[in-house]
């Protein structure tokens, strides 16, 4: 994995790179549940250029900066496979109640309050500021003003794939089916370039979204090579009425219409028999696992450690703030290892390190960009989080990868880096003004809670 | 709620305190479920004189010492019902294995290595470190080397109930039944007028503890008002082995021996019948969830909602940090919350208010010392912890309480009070070296793993 640059000698001469960051742990995710003690990874401009040990890369390298993490693991940024960032501004709006209540009495008359360009560029600001501050680089958007949404990623310098919102009512962005194509078009087109930008397709849900609708979608996926990123199987109540409203389940209907392929990001599943489990192993399908979720709203419960054995990618997200109610991936992380294993009846099921790589390779496996993130090997994006594992509560260390997924919080990430750019030093954020962020959510807050 | 005092005109003259809190929130636990905006809380020595709002406070005391928490909420100090501290060296010793290969392959053979006297003060030093800095200021300890505990605990001025061991084969604390009981009485006399201090027995287990061994506990406790802090029922096959072995679940077993009873803390209970819960509710019992421990060791569910709801005292601990792995009581909180509604098949169980309560009232009446602390009312000792909810993290702010337990992370407290003592402030550890204490955390990290 080193990279060497050679004089006209044949001897080596150190080659300049921009950043050199030693650890005390590197946890590469690729190779699997491996911990590279005393590691240093080398980054020029935005691409990870080697992984080798700290005394070798010294020798290898001039770095124009060294960054020094004594007592830090360094991990591939966290990647958030599904969420929901501008209802970031609706955390906490509701607890405790089911999900139907808390879209019919809660969030929806809210949402019908607030959603515009200023509320989504607000929410995805302060979760760019949370994102950050957790160890997280890269999100998977599901919402509506993805033009809000993608400039204002692109303002911050923050990874996402940013979906394009496709529902059968009126809302703020869109009036009728032919406005949510015609802008999630738009959207697309003005989109092309980006480096650190992608869109999706984002039917909101198959008992949403029309089959005309997916049909499009099919079509459009295809030729443009777009994800489909989509709610499905959230509750036994979707599957029921699905059999009821079209002689089928959810899943099968998106099967017939030719959406059951290795571009489908299929969130939740929380019913899935063996059938599917191997239908979406054969086809490429990811599946986006929101335990907590999942628990809060009592949508059901997700087999992960089934899916994964089962050979299918599992990814890791944290939902939108209004059920979850943050997104903090390390807790989704713990969770997901707590739960999983309780679900799979298997106290060794989903264990530290696969549920990391869950959280890194497999949701940029799921958004498709696993050749770009998700691990920390040369020749990838500089996307890397350093966890501080000195503080009382992750002391003594046994085992590196369960510290951080049992013991760790997100407050112990130092340090982010996204396409090799420094974006939260020391716990400081680069590029964010935190006064005014918190000052324009107070704000928010003021304005839908008076309703 | 709140105290005056009158000059000899009957006119009202401000009384000296040495403390008066002034709150954005105080959550007082009791009445349940109350949010006091902008109040104060008056302490004197080591008593809570008053709540009352913040103006009305400042005309009737002068206090001593004014701490101003302008965006946190107070709340009563967390109480760990059920930890074995000295193992919080052995935090992450061995993850995603089930109970019995953790016990037999991982932990018995490291305590065989290190448990002695110096063993249990290091690891205790540790806890209290941790507990301070996420909130807890009591716990119901249960471990070997109770009187090297006691020491720990006074010399930092915790509050805790220390177990006293009881089990049936020899350990480095004592070698024969009579030892057991003998060092039991000693530790327990030379706690006597301890003001933060108190005892229970502590039998490991059904399966570890004779019924000469419960019967002398039952008439000690009885003799000496004593509770009993009991694993019990912590997994199916620990039921199954008490029916083929005795002929009755573990729980019948107890009650046969006369250890049913208010003094009882039965710790886990994930095998509980209707039948049983109202036993417990009948007698009084309190049962203590720790979900996390649960889940991750794969011991089994306990269904704390039908307990609650069948009208027993619920509690909430973390178990030790070999298991946990972290004395994380806002994880626990959270997951117990989560995780309720699941086994509850109800995402209205366990809300935030009510799991908020059976972290601190729940686990001090488990205690036997709800009237001592537990909730901020006048007249209780003054334990308290105070939450800073200003961060990204925790904003907006639609319900304070939802926000403590879905949201907030235990680094977000700032403040901790014992007594009236000052424990933690402003995040700072007010008598712990923690330099030291890390140092001697890793000292035992090198002598556990090197064997």
């Amino acid at each position: 994995m080193s990279v060497e640059s050679s004089d006209s000698n044949g001897l080596n001469a150190p080659r300049a790179v921009d950043l050199l960051i030693e650890a005390r742990w590197v946890i590469p995710v690729e190779p699997h549940a491996v911990v590279l003690e005393g590691h240093a990874v080398a980054v020029d401009a935005d691409c990870i250029v080697a992984v080798l040990p700290i005394a070798e890369a010294r020798r290898q390298f001039v770095p124009r900066e060294r960054v020094e993490l004594p007592e830090h693991a360094l991990i591939p940024g966290l990647v958030n496979g599904h969420t929901h960032n501008p209802m970031t501004l609706m955390r906490g709006l509701a607890d405790d109640v089911a999900l139907m209540p808390w879209l019919q009495e809660h969030v929806w008359p809210a949402e019908a309050r607030a959603v515009g360009p200023e509320f989504v560029r607000d929410g995805v600001e302060l979760a760019i500021a949370e994102m950050l501050r957790g160890g997280t680089t890269c999100c998977n958007e599901n919402y509506f003003f993805p033009d809000v949404q993608a400039a204002t990623y692109r303002r911050y310098g923050f990874r996402a794939r940013i979906g394009l919102p496709v529902i059968e009512f009126p809302t703020p962005w869109a009036s009728s089916r032919d406005e949510y194509f015609d802008k999630a078009l738009e959207v697309h087109d003005s989109l092309r370039g980006e480096t650190l930008l992608g869109t999706s397709f984002a039917p909101h849900a198959p008992y949403t979204v029309s089959n005309e609708s997916f049909e499009r979608i099919q079509l459009l996926s295809n030729q443009l090579d777009l994800p489909v990123h989509l709610h499905l199987h959230e509750t036994a109540g979707e599957v029921s009425d699905s059999l009821r409203d079209f002689g089928m389940r959810p899943f099968a209907r998106i099967r017939q219409l030719g959406l059951v392929n290795e571009r489908l990001i299929a969130v939740h599943m929380t019913q899935i028999t063996e059938a599917e489990i191997a239908e979406c192993a054969q086809s490429g399908v990811s599946i986006v696992h929101n335990i907590e979720s999942n628990m809060k709203l009592l949508s059901g419960f997700c087999p992960a450690e089934a899916i994964r054995r089962g050979g299918v990618n599992l990814a890791i997200g944290t939902d939108g703030c209004a059920s979850n109610n943050d997104l903090d991936m390390f807790g989704e992380m713990r969770s997901a290892a707590m739960v999983g294993k309780m679900i799979a009846n298997d106290a060794t099921a989903l264990d530290a390190a696969t549920i990391l790589r869950a959280a890194t390779l497999g949701s940029a496996r799921a958004l498709g960009w696993h050749e770009q993130i998700g691990s920390i090997e040369s020749g990838k994006q500089a996307d890397m989080a350093a966890v501080r594992l000195d503080a009382i509560e992750t002391q003594p260390i046994y085992n590196v990868i369960s510290q951080l997924i049992y013991a760790a919080g997100r407050h112990q990430v130092s340090d982010v880096w996204i396409a090799g750019q420094h974006k939260l030093r020391d716990r400081q954020l680069a590029d964010i003004d935190t006064v005014e962020v918190l000052a324009r959510a107070r704000r928010w807050r003021e304005r839908i809670a008076a309703a």
